[in-house]
């Protein structure tokens, strides 16, 4: 049975937090792990959102930190779901610091997480389809599947020769 | 003028965690951003051990979570640097899970986390280079130049043609 | 010298949260001092975007909390300032739980609280005008005169005399 | 069947805290929710004491915050019911600082909240009466059916016509 | 010069607290370690109203866990000066929960904690003496000195024949 | 039934932390309760490991701390059971600080503290016996006994007349 497919912005999530004294590595900046932290909640809820499950975090993209969010930031995180396979979704979270005087939006990162649908016995379970409207929406869901490809490449999950995207080859072996 | 190289064993970092109520999930096991939250102190602690600086973290590979850490659950993360570049450092993270009963230990991820060394100022400053031993600190090292480039080519950093490991191309483009 | 005013729709500010068993009382709800805290964090951020100052709380008015808010809820919390005076803001607050399995949501309280911006040696200093446009940001703006004057009045600051909007008088002294 | 009363001291309680950087603002004060997460935790275990019950907040009253708590100070919250309804209590709390260097208090902020008294089942359950003895436990007492006419009046839940102590009336309607 | 000395009811404290979630080991019971922290803090305070000066901990006597703390429990920290010597002080700490549905108290544990006070530059500083005033407080202060005698003795700082209330000798040695 | 020994380095347990501002005193160091905390964790995983069992904290012996902890210190908590008894067992905790700089460690404190290992009903339960192996470890099962003896006679819990190993007389009584 298939479920009804849902539009991306149903799965649209915003926190918004404040860097504290609690939050701050020894440089006085945002500790990364506390940002992941924040990541990774944001992303649950638009996982959640979008299968109307409890889901868990299976996987997490390269993240890279360009530089120190110091204390007293205004953080914005943002996360959607991006696109639905079986049981799993990948969900995009933004990261954006505001500046408090200028309230100018400055893009701090991008990540790309992985969540599962469990149902209520705590087994995967089938979610939407997941329906992308905006330009980014569709791109991002286009590029789903590259991603998903590479992740299976790069894990040692799926053969070279299974590959649909790309053509991964180590030269000097 | 050139560090004084050291041993990947001395930046060898321990941390034993429970995982308590306040550590949980709504299904009642482990939070993955409290887990990624503890592998990124641990690896920030590996890179300040090899480095002797303050260490931010600038990137996060890509991390699979196989299966739920409940609540009560023992857990070890370990991290070692496996290789020094000018001014960053990869360092990889091990979590085991521990049962108290059997005190058996599982392997429950891996994950290369990068970090850039900064000097009194706050700029990144050189770090010196890293002597590998063991047969899986070898490994570790020759691949971190692989692990590098991957990283670079993914984030569109490096030119396809100037890559030393991979031929990475989309065969649908 | 007047500053530039802004429009309500400038402060709004969302923060998503999940009530997670670090967050719950003692019957596994959600504690109403953690609830408040959301809240004051996002109405100071919301008060901090209209004034492009740092601002503190300085009142809260009558927050009722109409039915439990059980562990694993996703809580949303929206601010937006309705009113600023002199150099102090209203702030509004509502918050909402939403049902993972319907998505519903469902309203669960509502409050005011009261900031003031304070310039960079800590005293209080001039906020921008505020412009209401949705039929709400109106009747908040409107209204945020008659909640100030009531604040007042019950805090004795106001004589009853000098009231514009309210006749409260003791009927039994 | 009517429970027997007890003295308003019974439920007096005492949570003194030190300002630690984890409790503080962006300024470096104690956040606003903080106190208010320490005066509900108070204030509850007040009315725990009277009822011997569970409680939870049903509301906070106005509460207003005088001047900035810096890190390092000592709080002193206390607190003690005023009044018991049916099922509900109304609880004032005091907060204090308390100079180090002099030890003098100073009075910082008060507020009332209202607690409602749960059986097993979770459902609202009668609360014994409150006997005051002092004369601000009088005072408290007396004024506590003033202050929770106010509350229905403000909130709508009582009639204008059917106020024993207010008459409320809008000037400019 | 002498300072003026104070009562040992002047450094009275009273930290209460509410064993939630977040304070429990993986039995659901109060962490050691939670109550240690509490125990810590509100002697600390203790200290601080003695001596008008920082205090630091330089010191845990034997403390003794007789049974477990339940979530949920009420837990009440009174801290006392016993004794203060040239700019240290002992200070003792009671810890009693009280059942919720009968009110009664019960004594949990009880523990001696030693405290520095600092002047301005972090430098030890001398601290007033203590006035005892009850037969409690007089046995505490009276054997304040035994205690110290022995924490220095078993920490070999004194030697046994400097001694001047103990006779401590190995006799299998 | 006789549980099979294990040797004391099977219950060697680390546990790395660096002090951020969210574990500091006023002062800006390591607040005492949170190295107590951390001792406990750290501790309580030994005593696991050594028994295969939940364990909790029943005792803590005499503590000193020599000297603050500064914010951004690497902290290192080892442990080790020490010696078994039937249903109990003492743990040796050290404490060391690293200095990123220079990387030298330096001991901050060492303590015992006594665990009680649970069977599922949460009752004590026998516990194996340990086997020591270096000269350290010899040596701190030797002296187990006496500090055990020390604990008992200090507690009043044994009569001076039972001791072996120490000879304790209050001189001035």
């Amino acid at each position: 049975m298939q479920l009804i497919p849902k539009k991306a912005k149903e799965s649209y999530t915003i926190k918004t937090e404040l860097v504290l004294a609690t939050h701050t590595n020894i440089l006085g900046n945002l500790l990364g792990g506390t940002l992941l932290h924040w990541m990774d909640i944001a992303a649950a809820i638009s996982a959640s959102r979008h299968s109307n499950r409890v889901c868990v975090t299976v996987g997490v993209d390269n993240v890279e930190f360009y530089e120190p969010i110091p204390q007293k930031s205004l953080v914005i995180v943002e996360s959607k779901v991006t696109r639905a396979f079986k049981t799993s979704m990948e969900v995009k979270i933004k990261v954006f610091i505001e500046d408090l005087l200028s309230q100018s939006r400055k893009f701090c990162n991008e990540a790309y997480f992985t969540f599962v649908a469990l149902d209520q016995f705590g087994k995967p379970t089938p979610v939407p389809p997941l329906i992308p409207e905006t330009e980014e929406e569709k791109k991002d869901y286009e590029e789903a599947l590259k991603r998903r490809e590479l992740r299976l490449l790069l894990a040692g999950k799926m053969k070279p020769e299974e590959a649909h995207f790309f053509e991964l080859k180590y030269k000097n072996n």
